[in-house]
């Protein structure tokens, strides 16, 4: 038995493959044309909300400075490539020896963030800079549309505990382990998948499956000789034959025959299947007349946050969920949209000439220049105003009342006083050291219980919600400006 | 530099406890009440077709035979479970132990395959048949999803070749690998994926991203360029300022003023972006008029199966497509449902008792027995006219007609007279050992071409598709009948 395991993203793995091969393509073109060591600004950043949602959840900063860590090419990926006649010796030879040697800027895991702002931003060699592309967007695109989700499956629940089970149902084994791992990041108390619980310190939990019923003879005999095994946390599975007629009484049956007299406190019931409203509020009158009102309902069958609304609006008795496959593959909407733009360069001088990508589509212009986000709270609420996109360079007297207007109907104006701001993003390579720590698992859900309380609850509705500001700094719009005035094309028809 | 890599499943990773914890607390309770050893038949079927199709494809054998070969516990993961408290030293040191002994059969890779009938048996002690439970679902689920919604796309885009673009927007590292797998499998001629290619040898393609373009002073020169580095190779990229004012005219200077010239073919240009039959039509006129037919027009934004098929139907002039993230996480529906139940057991002197799962709805009532599965294919057309699942004990003869009945509309009834059939699964492990050897990704891309073509075009429309038929043999439909009268509850009011 071998006794050590590598538990950060690569898993022994090298992940340096894992890249569109264009990103090859285009990094032989730059060394060719003696471009790869221009340094590059690029931005990740997205353009909408899953579930038309009025926030996201940053998540997978840690798998991000995994992966950058590890960043290295085997001798074996050096011949594949040299096998496609494609590529320079030259720049062969410089993958050989690559080393890494960007800065990389992000938004800590667990902040809400919102559409047009970077959540990334990575300065370094355009041939660098550039090959990051595949894997920044991989991973910050999946976990933040799985924290968000289970965000809004959370809020939906309440005050009850969210269990994360849709191993089952991931999209490959890296989406149930980083998809537990977002999910609790989201604010789920724990998961089904043991591995992330290894991996991330986040509690795994289980009782059984049908198939435990259907070995033992009977119902009763197999929920007496779980009781047996497991007397301090009994959660029985009630729905293999029928819950109300079946395996309710039986569950009671062996509450009362055996846990009680034996000094055990019956645990819970769990109901996989039927009507949940009317199912659990049924148990619930039943247990409760049995003298049993301490034992759980637990209900796992296909929720998301629609339907765990609905059945608590609807008065169902419910004390946790188990949630699927609508969390862990985000089922109705399945792709966190999420672009990875250049948006500067530097001349040989080190001045940061700023970039811009034109689009007829307004909202795929990109914010042009080496940006950072100001985060605004009103003093007297503690709420989350706007949020600001500004050049790096710029300052910020908040002593000073702040005008913000928003940067497509500029007539919206407001001026905000008795504010104060943080920063967003933060550094976490510098010329390719890692200059971070990121923080465990349960401090970054700690985050997002803290920052989501400050968004105003219109933001964080379900359905329909407020939209919430991210305006430019009057610089950074002057900027964007007048680079679209530069690059627009007139064209005669 | 290291010099060697693991490209199977596993990639050095240790995925045994990528397991849901309640497989350890049931597999436990086996083992303290001495049915750990008990033989044990689960089936993994699925219950409805994604999109509403008519067909799946088979997917992920191979990843299966990957972890199963590598099913073991290291040193800190017995630690792990030691320390929840709650398994007993007889049990972890079973699992320290551990030695995979189960027989495993399974539709291969690239078969069609339909609701209701087993994708996978496995045959062995409880305590492990139970365990697999979680990787076989996860596996087969997530690469018969991507497979299937590939061959969709396929279908839909005729002949014209369709690549994998959607890494970026996978879940997690291995949907982003696997899933190219399965897309391939599908029908996908290449991925942008390049770790896919080294893994399964499935070309890698590429050309350049917008910023290629950006990093330059103009397109043009961006564009003349590529040209000089990939001259045999040229696929330019043309919508990022303005497709038919700026990219193409910029693409027919480069491919007239140099490529041409110099005594090289022009290739290609990518749009990824604007009305797609619009501009293919007019780039396309525009290059026969320039007297560059032979340049083909890729398109790669958003697509999936009923955008190709609406826009091939409006005549857009389209050689290829990129296809990214609709396919990558089957975005139209991203669960593919698979169940792992619980089918028979074997009593003390190796019987099969067959086991049911009952319930109040018709399609959760699983098949019970050990079962194999018959394709029958009429000789005439040589289509596929039903699948029928009988016991594994049963015999058909061919010469004599056949005679099968839907298993709930009873009195449908079929005879079918000069036909052949095909047994679909296949063993893949005996008593723990590999006894199957996976085909290459290409060999099984060419079965699914060929099992395709054997489906009736009824049932390979994208939209509401004919039925195909999945019939129980007289024998299992009886033994059905039979267990459910016996399992079933009569309950008063």
């Amino acid at each position: 038995m071998e006794s050590s395991k590598n538990f950060d993203i690569t898993n022994g793995r090298n992940l340096t493959m894992l890249v569109d091969f264009y990103e090859f393509t285009m990094g032989n073109g730059y060394f060719e044309n003696n471009m790869g060591n221009k340094i590059a600004y690029f931005d990740m950043f997205f353009r909408r909300i899953p579930d038309d949602g009025g926030y996201c959840i940053m998540a997978g900063v840690q798998q991000i400075i995994e992966y950058l860590s590890n960043l290295k090419f085997f001798q074996e990926d050096i011949q594949y490539l040299r096998g496609k006649n494609q590529f320079s010796e030259e720049f062969l030879n410089y993958l050989k020896n690559f080393k890494f040697s960007c800065d990389v800027w992000a938004i800590p895991e667990g902040n809400p963030v919102f559409p047009g702002e970077p959540l990334i931003t990575v300065r370094g060699p355009a041939i660098q800079a550039q090959f990051l592309e595949t894997m920044i967007l991989l991973t910050v695109n999946h976990q933040t549309l799985i924290a968000t989700k289970a965000n809004r499956i959370c809020k939906a629940a309440g005050k009850r505990p969210v269990m994360e089970f849709g191993s089952r149902r991931a999209q490959g084994p890296d989406a149930a382990m980083y998809g537990a791992r977002a999910a609790v990041i989201g604010g789920c108390s724990s998961t089904a998948c043991t591995i992330a619980d290894q991996m991330f310190g986040i509690p795994a939990v289980g009782t059984m499956a049908h198939s435990w019923i259907q070995l033992f003879p009977s119902e009763y005999e197999s929920f007496k000789a779980w009781a047996k095994v497991y007397p301090d946390n009994c959660v029985l599975l009630v729905d293999t034959y029928n819950v109300l007629k079946s395996g309710l009484p039986n569950a009671i049956k062996v509450f009362k025959e055996f846990l009680i007299p034996n000094g055990y406190k019956p645990k819970g019931i769990r109901i996989d299947s039927g009507d949940i409203t009317y199912l659990t509020k049924k148990c619930r009158k039943i247990l409760d007349e049995a003298g049993l009102p301490e034992v759980q309902i637990v209900i796992s069958n296909s929720l998301d946050e629609f339907i765990i609304r609905d059945v608590l609006s609807q008065g169902a008795c419910i004390d946790s969920f188990g949630v699927g496959e609508r969390l862990i593959t985000a089922k109705s909407e399945p792709v966190f949209g999420g672009v990875y733009k250049l948006s500067a360069i530097e001349d040989e001088d080190g001045n940061v000439i700023p970039k811009i990508k034109i689009s007829e589509n307004e909202e795929k212009i990109t914010n042009p220049g080496f940006k950072k986000i100001y985060r605004i709270y009103s003093k007297n609420e503690d709420k989350a105003i706007a949020d600001l996109i500004a050049l790096r360079d710029e300052k910020l007297d908040t002593d000073k009342p702040l005008q913000i207007f928003d940067p497509v109907f500029t007539w919206k104006r407001k001026k905000i006083k008795d504010y104060y701001v943080k920063e967003l993003m933060v550094k976490i390579f510098d010329k390719g050291h890692l200059v971070y720590k990121s923080p465990d698992v349960s401090d970054i859900k700690n985050v997002v219980q803290e920052e989501t309380s400050k968004l105003w609850p219109e933001t964080v509705r379900l359905e329909n919600p407020h939209h919430y500001y991210v305006d430019l700094s009057k610089k950074l719009w002057d900027l964007k400006q007048d680079l679209l005035g530069k690059y627009s094309y007139t064209y005669e028809e």
